[in-house]
């Protein structure tokens, strides 16, 4: 059965950059499955409405359709039971819910005022009036006000990031001695940065640099398969 | 074999308060396990030399001792196979590590600038002493002046809550549908905090407080027996 996943891109269709993409690109390439890719951009709501949806990702696997990257990787889990856990049992499971949480604000609510300023650099001139408009109401003020002290603010970010690091003393990823979603959430914000924005998240000698140097290796290479953004 | 564990402990031998004691204390009721209590205070350091340790908890099992909540939460996990999951398996271990960094920072470390003054009015001259010399050594000022503006930074501590608060609208407790030991690692600041201290850390509309009614009601209302402090 085919399987096909929606994914946000910008003016360069072959680049999605969505964090919660990302956590199903990883969680698809975890259990060892193959989506095609079915680019979309934040203006084209209407290709999403016959799912009951307003975001992406949207993955459709034959006649089902499943949107929300978490409730897709459930559905994975559940629905391919035979092939690599994501979760590692009901315990990982329940678990994965706080990991979510702490993915959504830390990591992408963290990173956003650091990249929004380049997010919309890399957008069609209708998705870029569109973000533009919605993340400065949001804000309170232009992407660019937004994005002027992050040279200082960075530092708050990799402060936050302290309870990664604890657990990078213990062992190198959230699922233990290999990754499963825990580490797909986390991570799935870094990949984001890392294609819109040249931005210095992490300092080289971070415990996270590392960690994510071996996300960017892990499945394969997958995740560095899609070039960094350089200017 | 006698269980026993070396609780830290102030004027009252028995009202046990450290946060780290709490997650050792709850996991031992989830298991099904009673250990007798050895009061311990912090300047008793030479009664843990025997076990290579300098901090409590220490647990006595027959002739294995075991130093450390995250050490000993491990320790009963692999010991004790027959009786309820403390992790629900290996994913659910492996995201208890991430867990246990976020309770040190984001619980303990939130919350102590906010307690750290009331503390001190619970220990004995000599802990009082100690506490108040390696804490303000710490903090750069007194524990008073710590606490002043106490009322503000409890808005911080609490948005700090949010990763909480969103898998709270998923699941009632860490551990799913029944707590586990991410909610020991949690709950254990939150105990702390209420035996220590008249002081507010959440309001009573928030769904933090409502799980933490739980945790209170839990296994028999074990916590919820040692009383709150009240002035």
């Amino acid at each position: 059965m085919a399987l096909k996943l929606f994914e946000l891109v910008g003016v360069d269709a072959s680049r999605p950059f969505s964090p919660f993409c990302w956590r199903t690109r990883l969680a698809l390439a975890h259990k060892g499955l193959h989506a095609a890719t079915v680019p979309w951009r934040f203006t084209e709501k209407a290709a999403l409405s016959p799912y009951q949806s307003e975001k992406v990702p949207v993955l459709l696997d034959g006649e089902a359709s499943v949107a929300d990257s978490f409730a897709i990787a459930v559905y994975l889990e559940d629905a391919y039971p035979d092939r690599p856990s994501l979760f590692g049992g009901e315990g990982g499971r329940a678990a994965a819910r706080f990991l979510n949480g702490w993915g959504d604000v830390a990591i992408i609510g963290g990173m956003f005022p650091l990249i929004a300023a380049d997010i919309v650099q890399r957008l069609d001139a209708a998705d870029a009036a569109y973000f533009r408009k919605t993340r400065e109401a949001r804000f309170g003020k232009s992407l660019e006000t937004v994005a002027e002290d992050r040279e200082a603010k960075v530092e708050g970010f990799r402060r936050s990031l302290d309870p990664l690091r604890l657990m990078l003393r213990a062992q190198p990823f959230v699922g233990g001695t290999a990754p499963n979603y825990g580490d797909h959430i986390v991570f799935g914000g870094f990949q984001w940065a890392r294609i819109v924005s040249p931005f210095m998240l992490l300092a080289n000698d971070d415990p996270v640099y590392a960690w994510r140097e071996r996300m960017l290796d892990a499945y394969d290479g997958l995740a560095r398969r899609t070039a960094a953004f350089a200017l």
